[in-house]
């Protein structure tokens, strides 16, 4: 948040570092549901329970300063509404959460690998954050946060269900694990719909990028663990690791296939794409998506030299509209956010070859 | 030619220099056709026939040497096929002339401005072709080469009808004037259709790039007159002279009307035909016609300002096939003239920026 205050949006760690197999696994995400005991889910809390519910996460955050890390405590209604879109777009809390800005919360570490949201649909949303295939880590590190906020907090769980929350497909672990990963060789091949349904035969869930509903765009798409219940967390880690892991190979295949059945096509597709991005003046966030696919898929073949992996993740966040708009310093409409959209590229990508 | 045998097709003075109105006006083109008096013409004529005149054309030239500059004489079979096609693709002689490669010869000035090929449909066709709207200068260049030769030759010229041709529609003057025009903004604005008609009723012939039945390309049209008899060459070359500055004209208020209406979108366009240009692998010749012209229009319009508007004029002619395969010294198949092209396009961008 200091630097959105600068008027210039920076990177969470997930953005601008990588991790294992993180040339298909753009990042990893771990988020736990938790409820304090006897206080009515946040959709049906009066205000002064929901108050109640942040205030008493403030007083807690605060005492469990030396063992948490550097956190910090916005509400929400104090960060301003471009700002809190800003949030979104990082992925650092969802829509849901600045739906109702009144009672709502966010507890953000300073890399924002760490956040908590609190009063979204559950009283409190643990989430950690980070680059590649670190789904294990990732769990790890909420437990630890998790483990914290418990020792002070009177948790709603019962013997029988495990951790109670306001959606039933929540109960049990709380736990939804994700990882966002980069498929443009299995779109290229046509194998894309096959792998994707594979998927959602072993119970996975697959979305877009910004949640259930969301379009796939830059052939990016989000997996993630249907089952809350019944498994206990590693096994639920675990298995959306293995599933990602064969992605990854499949992906990998396929990218070999492109370099070996076509070098100069895929070469000059991906260059094109670098042209098109370093050049134009116009452009929309789908297209943009597209490119920037198609340069990340050039870097990671070798194909793209000049310019860093790590521009896919910074961009399609930088990129989106809230972003752009604190970029800018100003409110845009869609022909402005064009135009603003192709500056920031071009600028980046100047930077990026020095 | 001297170029041509150093493996590196060269420039001819209408590719890289400029002239009046060359924004628009690429270059202009007198020819004149004469034929030796009571001699068949060379669809007719026996080999000693033809033989005959070229040796004659020969001998008068070289006694001409003074009057008519660094003149040098080439039998087509004499120079090797792919360098044949070379000068025809650089406009210095038509395909007809290396068709019946026996009997046939070009007479051709250092700066390629001047060239008159022998025993093509005619026996001589005197030629200049020069940068931007020049009519007038071309047709008095290329009669100072026909009354130098027509000191030393007889012929065939009927007091009535005028000069004698091999074909009826060039009878009289043996004239034919031509400009070579580029008219993106009239095609992006939708007019051309219109401004062509018009062209067509005054009498004019519109083609494509490389003559009769050669398709519209790059936006890049001919215009020339049809009627050789019953006007002077003068008028003629005044008429073809005002028709095109009216094309000029209209071309001018379509890229104005362009950059007043939509200067993002046009900036957009042009910015992105360079991005794909100096980036792309691959690279069809009719696609890379069509971006070079959106380059020059760019140029043009001061929305692209690294680059030397000859690019297009140069490119134009050093991306065909024969002179693709003289850079690279070896034959290309499709897919290698693609991969060549697209390589020689970035070299020379990238010589152009620095």
């Amino acid at each position: 948040m200091p630097e959105e205050s600068k008027g210039q949006p920076g990177c969470s760690k997930w953005m601008n570092a990588t991790g294992p197999d993180g040339e298909i696994v753009l990042s990893s995400r771990v988020r736990l549901a938790r409820n304090i005991r006897e206080v009515p889910f946040p959709y049906l809390a009066s205000d002064s329970q929901a108050d109640d519910v942040t205030r008493q996460i403030r007083q807690t955050s605060s005492e469990l300063q030396d063992e948490m890390g550097e956190m910090r405590f916005f509400p929400i209604k104090n960060i301003p509404p471009l700002e809190r879109q800003v949030l979104v777009e990082k992925h650092l809390i969802s829509p849901l959460l600045i739906k109702e800005p009144h009672n709502s919360a966010v507890l953000l570490r300073s890399d924002e690998a760490v956040s908590v949201m609190v009063n979204e649909e559950d009283h409190l949303r643990i989430q950690c954050l980070l680059p590649g295939l670190q789904l294990e880590q990732g769990l790890a590190e909420a437990n630890r946060y998790d483990d914290l906020l418990e020792e002070k907090l009177a948790y709603a769980y019962d013997e029988q269900w495990g951790y109670l929350t306001a959606c039933p497909t929540n109960v049990g672990t709380g736990l939804r694990a994700s990882v966002m990963v980069h498929l443009p060789a299995l779109v290229l091949t046509k194998q894309i719909n096959r792998v994707l349904s594979a998927i959602a035969q072993v119970g996975l869930a697959v979305r877009g990028l910004y949640g259930e509903g969301s379009e796939v765009v830059g052939n990016l798409v989000q997996i993630s663990n249907q089952i809350t219940l019944g498994q206990s967390e590693d096994e639920i880690v675990r298995n959306l690791y293995g599933v990602s892991r064969q992605i990854v190979e499949q992906e990998a295949q396929a990218r070999q296939i492109l370099l070996n059945e076509g070098r100069d096509r895929i070469a000059d597709r991906v260059n094109r794409a670098f042209g098109v991005l370093s050049h134009a003046r116009l452009m929309s966030s789908q297209e943009a998506m597209q490119l920037l696919s198609d340069v990340r898929l050039g870097i990671d073949l070798g194909l793209i030299e000049e310019v860093s992996g790590n521009i896919l993740k910074e961009l399609m966040v930088l990129l989106r509209p809230a972003c752009l708009q604190m970029e800018a310093g100003r409110e845009l409409d869609s022909l402005d956010r064009n135009r603003e959209r192709a500056g920031l590229i071009r600028k980046r990508l100047e930077s990026h070859y020095q």
